[in-house]
């Protein structure tokens, strides 16, 4: 009984996220959904990703947080459209809040939608949000046997982010090990080593990213 | 209707918790529930505990996981009796799992049971398993902002663990912020910051455990 209702509501939930992609697709704005558990730095790598891609490309983040709008804040002082979602005890973003965030918002001319979800590295991954792709991003202080551990998250993202590599001298995290267990899970995850806070290794996603709003506009 | 069900599921595991808890409390167990963010320190900081109080207490772990049984081979190796329960894509520990666990358990003369709760900072929060208290680990790097942001865990936790001290130098993190916005959810709470992998500040914990042992035994 508890499981029939769970399917259903995944069930009603991919309907709702794919009719929003329908209508992303109609758009061509590139969708991206960055997941990952509290604090491995989602927030830190969009504000460098907004401040530096600016002149480049219109892009707009939808923010989701049990509680307050700090992170909204820092995302509004780079300049961009951002919408704030609080769950209050709801443990993930799902597609009926996202249908209702952007009808405030303003879709046009935009290339590229964030969709910032609940730090948890669990239930976001069951429930898709109109998305292209997404986003599992991991820092390197939580251990190189998380891919193992919460395999669901990874084997559904297209990126993985190994945050915080600046802190890689003082703990035990082995790249080469979470990468190919990521891999292993999923054979066509890129990997992406950066330090948000440094900004090292974060040119190759900003390459990752003009490369996909290319394929966005010329499909 | 959702949120009927979700009442629903709820209350009857506060029930289950409830026989739980007086049955631990009749045996004279001191039941812990131990809650974070994935690799915020959790079973590091019980290989510790196992390995340095193994003298003074006879104690046992129920290890909760999504997939494999990496954390309960550690716990093993201290030479505490673990019993691993994997949700598959479950987010926390339930108290019938709990239940079911404790049946394969050998509950004689044993003064410690902790819980190793599924990495999550969100959903564990909301379902007891028949403990005495919560402890919520929150590891510096995660940023001292997160009480504020995740705030239902922090209310219902006895004690926040501060771990990965030994990387204070090195992230931008305030103990004092951090300690106050919890001591603001729950003025109870008590604050023990601790590297768990330096055994730095490890003390004090220890201390907290014996005074709670000794108050379990002498109610």
């Amino acid at each position: 009984m508890q499981i029939k209702v769970l399917r259903n509501i995944l069930e009603s939930n991919q309907r709702l996220s794919d009719q929003l992609q329908a209508m992303f697709n109609e758009k061509r704005i590139l969708v991206l959904n960055l997941m990952s558990s509290p604090g491995a730095g989602k927030t830190t790598l969009l504000e460098k990703t907004l401040t530096r891609l600016k002149h480049e490309f219109n892009m707009a983040v939808i923010e989701g947080d049990l509680q307050t709008s700090n992170d909204a804040e820092k995302i509004a002082a780079t300049g961009a459209q951002v919408l704030q979602i609080n769950t209050g005890r709801g443990c993930h973003l799902d597609a009926s809040m996202i249908q209702e965030a952007v009808e405030q918002m303003d879709l046009n001319q935009l290339d590229i939608l964030f969709v910032e979800n609940v730090g948890n590295l669990v239930c976001p991954a069951e429930f898709s949000v109109g998305e292209d792709c997404k986003v599992t991003i991991l820092s390197v202080v939580e251990g190189d046997d998380k891919p193992e551990k919460y395999p669901l998250i990874f084997a559904e993202s297209s990126v993985l982010i190994l945050n915080k590599t600046d802190l890689l001298p003082y703990v035990d995290f082995d790249p080469d090990k979470a990468s190919n267990i990521a891999r292993g899970l999923n054979r066509n995850i890129a990997v992406i080593p950066v330090s948000a806070r440094t900004e090292e290794g974060l040119e190759q996603w900003y390459d990752w990213l003009r490369q996909r709003v290319n394929q966005k506009k010329n499909n």
